[in-house]
């Protein structure tokens, strides 16, 4: 784990990388420092059990897991941690990630997961939460998200003054 | 845990009790000891893990998992234990046991559950699928099996007859 | 709003107090101040437009939305915030939460929202979320959480002991 | 915005615009002035608000909305005004639309939205539904709508013949 | 038909006439006069043909069509006129109304319905709709609608106030 | 019309001849002669009602409709007939042929719909169910159902036999 | 099994009379000869293999199944026989039918069953449905069919007819 | 079929060989010599009867069955054994498995079916599900069991690792 690893995300299966891209552009882009780890909830179950025990420790503050099919890893982790844990469902054939979204959001009272987006929007939506969590307390992280929503409202704007353009002609 | 119990039945939550009652009865019938635990995926999932490790060797040849949910419960017990394990998906509102199917069966590549119907009649059920596992190396529960199959042929038969008479009056 | 409030839960209708009020309970338990508004996406835009606009400089730090239906709550909310914003989808005739879960955990790109558990156990599991949250900067909720964590393990442990007692007679 | 439109179509994202060009074909076949906008619920919440306040006092008589996933747009405009406000579902990854039929249909009581065929053929149909709805104080628009009708009918009864031709070959 | 009615609501079976009265009472409310009618698109298809063939020139701008199980109401009607036609899909068992939204929106493209909320709160939805529709060239009813947005925006405004006295006891 | 057609297919669109072609296939190998229609339940609909009038006096014994999205075409005709008639829920984008599958089969009671498989196994299962109909007083085509049944359990036989060798060598 | 009876009616248990008798109250009004069964595709496959195989010397001209959950019944029985086999999927906790619908109607390409409405609807449809297969060679079926249609029309113009006279009071 | 054929594969089709291919594997790795047929529960139904009647006798312990759509072969075959059968739902178009699952999963109370994931992750857990069942009385199957599942953490570890050096470039 990098030292000062303030994020951790984790995926079931290294085929999820394309997923969790989307989520370490943004990492990068805010400069958040994150480790990348692939841990499943049922190949390597001590291995992400004993990670999400010492994620605290070990200075992480929010982790992201990003599992497909009966995805178990985000309340695997959540079990064994207090730290925020935000989910995210991969699609998958056949049933379209509609059965990673239930197996990840239905959590029973008591052991919550955040859960965004299905797929690939979901990657760059669990990272924007992960910093909104982090700017409570971190200004620098807090001016970015700020700036990130401006810079998303203008590229719409622009979007739109374009097709303005494009119909006129 | 019962010293010769041969099936081990968990479920995630004593308000599961009356989907598992169903399998009980199956086992006091055919006389195959168990034992039935209340123990949760994300509520006590050291436990849950432990007792998946150990129950090999403790004497367990199948485990039953109920659950309902997010229904972790069968993909964490069987990430830990070769043992067959068996999930009953437990319909809990507002998704009726969709969540719980999916969550259940979808087990990623490496980690199988078999999963039998959602609810009461998957309690039934999971005990005669356990039934069925054991009989392969206990002759006295194969003809258990085979004179409950008999029976319920008859019931059908019986139920035909009295309509038949029923119908006639 | 309440001068000292750390999280505000917000509901689209009063009739969605009952989910509501399992959060509450915990922010109680765990002496996390709290407001609770009526707002609606729909009938009063304007006054949820400028809640969340205004949230964070009241001292807010996450925001609840549970909402039925179309529930556009939490989008409506999150657009204009960059606090961290929960959303509980309430389960409704006849569609049973599957629109609200969706409305509200499909969000596009750009714009988070963390879900939670559809109904009750979202209530509960919203408030704990929370806490998650805000025990990254506050050490009393972050032991507090530990100690409803230990407590529920406890729990479902006592269940557990009290269930061999009852099958023993 | 045109200074005579009398639609105004807006979509969540300039990729939209494949299912919306549907819609002005229609209108332009049937000499109706609309204007089109990229405008976003969740991105430029602002700029939809403010456009759906002096939609009405710009002259617009029907607004189309076309958006995908957590398909706010919709719900989100007609909140701030009174015109009749058409939704059109755009499918998408991984949930194919239901997601934004869900968030488009299923508004609270209050606030309808009239809701269209999911993807191309809605954004056909949002135009035939505003025709109607301008129809009944334009008698231009009327008399279109029922050549259109004439020529649709016209069409199915050829392809009828041409099959009756081809089959007796 | 009454003469001067300027909304048809009609409904497949008289059993659906719960779902109904919600838009009654809002037409009641705004003076917009409305005649009610049970016709099915399978049971009385002649009439219904019949009814919609004819209801442009009796004045009629507007039809709203309430119907469950495979609701072919809307769309038999709108097959036979170019007036606006709003649905309602009416749940029932087993399939909860799912049945009803998709055999009602999914029109095929040429012949468009505006669907709103399935079940009660469509009823009202489906009013407010054609009011919005009527509103467009008539004054009178535009102001209703206006008033009416005030109101509701006001009843919740005042739930949120009484809720806040509520918590402070 | 051919003379003596025994049976009609009606297609809502000329693009659903694929699915169709399945079901002339069967037609062809029984000899049994049928008519091919393009009827629309909103594009044609007084062709479609006229034609279900008189299919009866024209000697059509049943009537197969396949259609796609909100599938109202068996439903229209069946209500005009009381010839049988069978449904072919045919899929298309987005919602795969739920909508169609539910806007065939949840026919209200009183005017039955029977629906077959959907899409292209339908085509061909429509056929097969027409033919088990028109057995029931035809013994040719009784005898060409049972040589059909014969020859496709030959076929499966056959595959197991080739499978044995493959997997011997 | 009734000497003459034309149609056979089998239920996978007894349960489901419920369902199974609103086609009975048809054939009784029809006076169509009729038999019912209770077999099981499971509990008593020989005994539903062995009635399906001898149906059609019996002088069964029509089966209609009605079963529930993994509705196995219709396919079980059309495996067995040429004769025309009607389906009715009968709701059941927790999926409410779903199981039942798609495990009856989706029957792969050579084996087709002809499913109608699930649920009671289904019962009487099924019942009309071998009726209009029935009269196909049997005037006084068709007689009566054609009677029970226009009952039923009037049936409806009746309701509507009281509701005008309702609405005007 | 082989002589010491501890599990026999059964699939609908041939065209389900795809889905079965996993489980070979797996059957082949582990060396538990196995048998597979093509037998349908609609096509051969006899053929699928007899082998499941005398599937005990022969020797076979465990049978997989795959099948798509209305799968109804694992019913068939579990209601004339009492051997553990284990189902494999096979995707297919339009209704992606769904259909396959229900299908399969949803045995009533009796006559239980285990259930593995949908599709080719099925093939290879269905084997591994088989492979715990026999080496409860096989310790070399057990041996490799224990092996199989070594060898899997390691590759996730080993994912990982290697992800680390990656992300370190």
């Amino acid at each position: 784990m990098s030292e000062k690893a303030q994020v951790a995300v984790i995926m079931g299966s290294k085929s999820d990388f394309d997923t969790v891209k989307g989520a370490l552009g943004v990492f990068d882009d805010f400069q958040i420092p994150y480790t990348v780890r692939v841990m499943s909830a049922h190949r390597t179950p001590d291995a992400a059990a004993e990670f999400a025990e010492k994620a605290e420790a070990e200075g992480i503050k929010v982790i992201i897991c990003a599992a497909g099919m009966a995805a178990h890893l985000g309340g695997v982790i959540a079990a064994k941690t207090t730290l925020p844990v935000i989910g995210i469902p991969i699609p998958s054939e056949p049933f379209k990630g509609v059965d990673a979204l239930l197996a990840m959001v239905q959590m029973p009272p008591g052991i919550p997961v955040g859960v965004v987006t299905a797929g690939k929007a979901g990657g760059k939506n669990s990272a924007l939460y992960a910093a909104s969590i982090l700017a409570l307390s971190d200004a620098k992280i807090a001016a970015k998200l700020k700036e990130f929503r401006a810079a998303q409202t203008a590229m719409v704007e622009a979007a739109d003054a374009e097709l303005q353009i494009e119909l006129q002609k």
